[in-house]
């Protein structure tokens, strides 16, 4: 049985403070914590397999954590590439594809800036990007992309649960739709891994990036790139970790993963995160999702009923949900409700200005659930809202 | 007073191990630690000024830590990018720099895989490399540099410690030679920040690379670049964080610091950095230099009075010694040293194949040092490797 009470006694902050800012990052259990401690203080060593006996251990630790996160969401190891976080993963991507003058990028205006900004930037190279519409709830009608496939299109990159919307996206048929042209797909899953169940290999897209420290709850600074086909991307850091064989005129690239893993990774971040994965396990993505969303429907709905308070995003939404409270600026309305409240929301433009300019909305505050957030929270909430709408 | 049996207490591990592989990564002080699990329990949050309380700290946290690690170095904090490793940052700088056909490069024979493939890779776009000579004893001549400067010459790109050899280059002249010619110079300062003092407003170079892991006696996963003029290095990689503003046609990037560093980033490792940098700096850097210094000198004279044991690297050497046993293999050596005598020493290229390759040798062992190594761990290595010389 899902039991929240046990779940939120493995983070210690949630005592002091009402956390729903969990779309920039979630916290971090326990168990993940001990697992850094564990390497700080008993195996702190460099990867390499060879060597010796702490740097063995730590070598281990890192790839079994490799093997968590790519069981996780359903995909082989060696194609789960580590990475900083989601816009790291989404630009060696963008750096490594070899795009050319001519080609043609799809892309749409719900995206976040690290899903738009690394496509635009390669018009410099004289490549087109395309950003198709959504509609007024951040839904993108996958008959918007079908329309801009053109011979020259090389690429579609769409987010699976938009970060200002909560709009899940119709991923399957966008992939469906690219792959009857040969279009290979990346899928932003930033807002979606470990907030809801991800298969990869049923999804079948061709990348899929997404940040360790959000709905994966592992530390800051790490980030996954699942690659269907690490040979389709150059590796855009080389030198230690990724060299076979080098003299003084030409040098040998190690196969995938190591090949995209330059210099000495992030173990202990990679290790937090491996063990904060088991932990998700363990509960159950779907049951996450289910407790997450059903709190961010309660909170839209009743955010929805509060006098001169407009929400964003459609009524089946993923477990966030923007909102304006009459024309305070949402940075106002955020500060107010840490200040008075003791409650973190995000405001602004969360990273994802064209949406929000295509809307017409000038930023919004932003209550984003995680597996540890209460119904009682959510009442906090309102009743914070309420207040503040009252007051204005 | 130096007292190292102190600074032992910090570092829990070293009860139960000899640790001599600090070229690889050192162990990170437990005031670090406590620092990210201050973070872990008490302020987890992205980074955000506008943002709420936790939020809040969290940035005051990360800017804190930049500001310890810029001050240590002598360098202004906006124009000190916090990386991944000092591979990242040297790739940075590699990829940023907009290298053109019928460019030069120089670097030498003497460096790290990060130090020399990134170069090497340019030459796909029709830029020359030269790598300079070193002598037996690793250290670069800098009238070889001055001699392959050409007006093609874009970059000189030298190590300022051989993790090798331990040999020290005299950068200060290199830089001032390449400079002569008005050309920049990147310093690779991965085995030098934090075991000897670097003052980079006094050292004038342009580009300064280092990790955090290492002599900073941060956790893995943190890496420093210095950009002296930050406008000559185009971001390579784009999204949350360095964008200001952005549509659907085009974008706006911050200013550095910012620019140069997207997506969330590494907020307890880099507190953990900030911490160890204030550790560091009570100790003294010079102290911990002198007492490094002297152990890797005391460990390579009585390693080379060992009959068929070979050492490598000059008389003046910084804080580690490489070194070979008869004709064993150097797996066999780090193998046996770690199995019957507890010592952890790396084994093999060291990532740096060129060097090795030029001398003739195939790879070697090697004992690194830091500031918490003792004499005592000096004779266990000692008698370690007179053992296994004598029984080969």
């Amino acid at each position: 049985m899902y039991d929240v009470n046990l779940i939120r006694k493995d983070f210690p902050v949630l005592e002091k403070v009402i956390y729903l800012d969990n779309g920039a990052t979630t916290q971090t259990p326990k168990p993940a914590v001990d697992a850094m401690l564990d390497f700080y203080y008993n195996y702190t060593a460099n990867y390499g397999r060879g060597a010796h006996h702490l740097s063995i251990a730590a070598t281990n630790a890192y790839e079994d954590a490799r093997d968590s996160v790519a069981s996780f969401l359903n995909a082989p190891s060696e194609k789960m590439i580590l990475t900083k976080n989601t816009t790291d993963s989404i630009n060696m991507v963008a750096n490594g594809f070899g795009f050319e003058s001519g080609d043609h990028i799809i892309t749409s205006v719900v995206e976040h800036h690290s899903n738009i900004v690394p496509w635009l930037r390669q018009k410099e190279k004289g490549v087109s990007v395309s950003v198709v519409d959504i509609d007024s709830e951040g839904m993108i009608d996958p008959k918007n992309i079908e329309a801009e496939i053109t011979e020259q299109t090389k690429l579609v990159a769409v987010s699976h649960i938009s970060n200002v919307f909560g709009s899940v996206q119709d991923i399957k048929t966008i992939i469906q739709i690219a792959h009857k042209s040969n279009v290979p797909v990346l899928i932003d899953g930033a807002q979606s891994a470990g907030h809801t169940p991800v298969d990869l290999k049923e999804l079948d897209c061709d990348y899929f990036a997404a940040a360790g420290h959000k709905g994966l709850l592992g530390p800051q600074g790490t980030g996954v790139l699942y690659l269907k086909n690490p040979e389709t991307i150059k590796p855009t850091s080389l030198g230690g970790g990724t060299t076979s064989d080098a003299d003084r005129t030409c040098f040998v690239t190690k196969e995938p993963p190591e090949s995209f893993e330059a210099g000495t990774p992030n173990l202990p971040g990679v290790i937090g995160l491996g063990a904060s994965v088991e932990y998700l396990k363990k509960i159950g993505v779907a049951n996450v999702e289910k407790h997450e969303v059903a709190l961010a429907k309660e909170a839209a709905k009743r955010l929805s009923e509060i006098d001169g308070v407009s929400i964003y995003g459609p009524k089946e939404r993923a477990g966030l949900v923007a909102f304006n409270v009459k024309d305070l600026e949402p940075h106002t309305v955020a500060m107010r409700l840490d200040k008075y409240d003791n409650i973190c929301v995000r405001s602004g433009f969360h990273c994802a200005m064209p949406s929000q300019k295509f809307l017409g909305i000038k930023g919004s505050s932003r209550a984003s659930f995680a597996l540890y957030n209460t119904p009682d929270e959510v009442d906090a909430l309102i009743e914070g809202v309420k207040r503040i709408a009252k007051e204005s």
